[in-house]
C-alpha cells in the first residue's frame, strides 16, 4: 500500500483565519495542542499559574511584555513563557503565531477579560 | 526595569549544531522539549510505545515513511506521527527540523540501532 498522508500547512491554515485574538487548533500530540493565532494591537496582562506557554513566530514581529522588561520575536524566533510569569503580547501590525501548550489553556489566562477570551478546541 | 530578553533565534541554532542526527535541545515548556536536528539520509524503522512526536520542518524538505505510505513535508509544514505508530524519516538532501516531544524520548525509539542513537538533553 502506498498511502499519502498530508501534512498541516501552516500558511494555507493562516490563511483560513479570519480573525484577530482567536487561536485556532491545527494539531495534537498527547494532551497538548498546536495553536495559530493572528495577532495585532495590545492583548492584556495574565499569566498561567499551571503551565508554561511557547510562542514561534511565523510571520511578522511580536513584543512580549514582562513586569521587569520585554522580548521582541521576529520569524523564526520563539519564547518560552514560564508559568505564573505576567505577560502581555503587543504587535504593532499583524504577526502571526504558533502557540504549543496544553490542551484546556484559555488564552487570557487569569486576566479578567472577556474581550478577548476565546473558545477553546476549535480547529481550523 | 526595562530587561530584554533574549529570542530563541532557531536560524542561529542550526547554524551550531555540527552533525547530523543529533537533536539539540533549544527550549522547554514543562515537560517537553523543542530539538532541532539536521537530518540527511536514511533513518532506522522505529516507533514511540508511549507517545506522539511532532516534525515541524524549517529548511528543507522530509519523507516520513510509514508502514501504509508517506508524508512529505515541505518548510512551514508539520506532522505529529501517533504513538506506537511505526515511522522511518528520509531526506535526500539536508532537511532541517524541530522535534517537539517530551523530555528523555530517544531518537530511534525500539529501534535496534547504535549508529543513529543520539544522545539526550543536550543543548545547542
Amino acid at each position: 500500500m502506498s498511502k499519502q498522508y498530508e501534512p498541516i500547512r501552516i500558511g494555507e491554515k493562516f490563511a483560513k483565519i479570519p480573525d484577530l485574538w482567536k487561536p485556532r487548533v491545527v494539531a495534537e500530540m498527547n494532551d497538548y495542542q498546536f495553536k495559530l493565532v493572528r495577532l495585532e494591537g495590545d492583548f492584556v496582562w495574565h499569566s498561567h499559574a499551571d503551565t508554561d506557554e511557547a510562542f514561534l513566530i511565523v510571520e511578522g514581529e511580536l513584543r512580549i511584555d514582562f513586569r521587569d522588561g520585554a522580548v521582541t520575536l521576529g520569524p523564526g524566533e520563539m519564547y518560552v513563557v514560564p508559568r505564573g510569569v505576567e505577560h502581555k503580547p503587543f504587535a504593532a501590525s499583524e504577526v502571526r503565531v504558533m502557540l504549543i501548550e496544553p490542551r484546556g489553556v484559555v488564552n487570557t489566562g487569569d486576566g479578567d477579560t472577556l474581550e478577548r477570551t476565546a473558545a477553546n478546541d476549535v480547529w481550523v
